[in-house]
């Protein structure tokens, strides 16, 4: 088995705090929050703009990694269906993407609408959305 | 610093062998490739379907980890940018995404249409483009 590491770059400060208040997609009410970034990172954010859409990638790292089907949503009424026909977090490698709206940049901190990962969630890559520009 | 451990769950089949070769987005002429999952993940693969859009995750696996800044595309006309604000590799988690079509499926080999990602990539995951539905 390969294995790689990834490192956490900064974290979810949110009121989400508990998985059972958590929205299963951001269209679904979940609250602003602010990215937290390290401070090493700083340079890797020069250029972001407020106003502009991007996806967040996390580390869900309550996740199960030995699930490989889910009932989706949770619905028992529905076919097991593979982890990667779904959005399911419990999956091999728990990588959360998020396409959020960014409302302000205040040094390393980013703020950013509905945003549907728990508080402490561990930040992986910050990417813009794909424009052929880039 | 936080770590954590993402395993590889498959690879890419592609005749895209070079870098120089590699176009820098998928509509710029990438080649169809076949995604090759380990056995193990079988499970997972459940329920996907030819004729839909799915985001691959990959390990960028040639990346340089310590550049925090990028002329976009190569460009140095164009000013030094954050990584965050490019679809650079070189970045501290080189993880990839790819919005692919899936041509067809055959057990665990996923045929896809234009992957600019190189011959041999190591897969992370697979997720569905979002909708409410999943």
């Amino acid at each position: 088995m390969m294995e790689f590491s990834v490192r956490r770059i900064g974290r979810v400060l949110s009121p989400l705090t508990d998985l059972a208040d958590a929205p299963r997609q951001a269209d679904e009410g979940a609250p602003d929050a602010w990215l937290l970034f390290d401070d090493e990172y700083a340079p890797a954010l020069a250029g972001l703009a407020a106003g502009t859409d991007v996806i967040l990638l996390t580390w869900l790292d309550r996740a199960d990694r030995a699930t490989m089907a889910v009932h989706p949503r949770g619905d028992e009424s529905r076919p097991l269906t593979g982890v990667f026909a779904t959005r399911s977090p419990d999956r091999p490698n728990p990588v959360g993407l998020h396409e959020v709206h960014i409302l302000a940049i205040e040094g390393t901190r980013v703020h950013v609408r509905n945003l549907e990962a728990l508080d402490g969630t561990p930040i992986l890559d910050l990417k813009p959305v794909l424009t052929p520009d880039r």
